[in-house]
């Protein structure tokens, strides 16, 4: 089994968020996709270990916002690096109310869904949403994974279904040998500009995650 | 609620397939999704009166052929708007055995799954299924099902979760309105060439069916 041929899967990049009961949280999902058409439903895949999970368990209901290409890569560094048990994650981003569910407003599309059934597995909540509201952010066309892969050169969080350690071992990549690599130790970021990382400013700081250019460790 | 923003959830496009017990089966299925790493586990959307659904319950196996950007339109055509209760789908395409499952050779990769869990909707089931064999079959790009739409301008089987009435109602085509519009009256195939329809030859056939001209009509 060539567990790599499962990368060809296609997907996008969402942010589901939901109430803690106090204030709004969320996390990076990959996996969703619609079920029914007629109610409109839609099937997420959170991981056990997400806060979120243990928040739409409490609440039913969870919002979808669809990233777009545009969207800013730091905002799955937060949602998607970081845990909603100790930081406020949305304090960072700009947010509307749909439904009184938190949206991202750095995206194209949102849905916000009321859990109508469930599915566990191993690791993970398959959560059967029954859409309540859908609208378009913008009219910027929505950030596939592959996108987030190829063009923004970005790492699966570990609770990803789609984790695997070598994940960035692409041919792509060790044609680039040559050069020192320095990866951010938080989110898995690679560095490939231009300019050689030890060069470049101080203030540098990781494009996915915001972290410093001292959490940046050399890769042997 | 704007249901046209759930067009903003990414898919690929997939031929299921499965045994019926006699021969080979399968649909075009554009849910599948990666649910668990460890071990590796996939899940699909089927609607209920797919002949692959049961065929799918009965057998407790199914496998995923991922279309490429170059698979054959034809194939979409075959396995998304006929039906296997009536025809043999497989008789028109080239397949290899894996595991002992059917799997189209015109795509870029496959997995053999055993059904694990399954949640029911109200017109589709959601089969877990366990990986137990995955790899390329060529290095073309997967098909996204925005490409099947945007650049092979297919439309969506009566039965997929995405399917609205006036889902081809874009932008771009309307700019086109001038012109007199022909669709597939088989497949809802519309076609866009540049030599005016009535004008193809009497041999011209549904890139995406593969049905004859004569079962075009003019759209009002």
């Amino acid at each position: 089994m060539n567990q790599k041929a499962l990368w060809n899967l296609s997907y996008g990049v969402y942010i589901v968020s939901v109430w803690d009961g106090e204030r709004p949280t969320g996390c990076v999902v990959n996996s969703a996709m619609q079920i029914t058409a007629e109610p409109a439903t839609v099937a997420i895949s959170v991981h056990h270990d997400n806060y979120t999970n243990g928040c739409i368990e409490k609440t039913g209901r969870f919002a979808i916002t669809v990233l777009s290409e545009k969207t800013e890569p730091s905002i799955i560094g937060t949602f998607g690096f970081q845990t909603g048990k100790e930081i406020n994650k949305f304090d960072s981003v700009k947010y509307d109310l749909k439904n009184d569910m938190p949206i991202v407003k750095d995206g194209c599309a949102y849905l916000v869904c009321e859990v109508i059934n469930k599915m566990e597995t191993s690791t993970h909540t398959v959560f059967l949403g029954k859409v309540l509201d859908a609208d378009f952010i913008s009219d910027e066309e929505p950030m596939t994974y592959s996108y987030y892969h190829k063009v923004i050169k970005g790492k699966s969080p570990k609770n990803a279904p789609t984790y695997i350690g070598v994940e960035n071992e692409t041919e792509e990549n060790k044609l680039k040998e040559k050069r020192a690599k320095y990866v951010c130790s938080i989110c898995g970021y690679e560095y490939t500009g231009d300019i050689p990382f030890e060069d470049l400013p101080e203030d540098y700081v990781c494009p996915v995650c915001g972290q410093p250019k001292s959490v940046f460790v050399k890769k042997e």
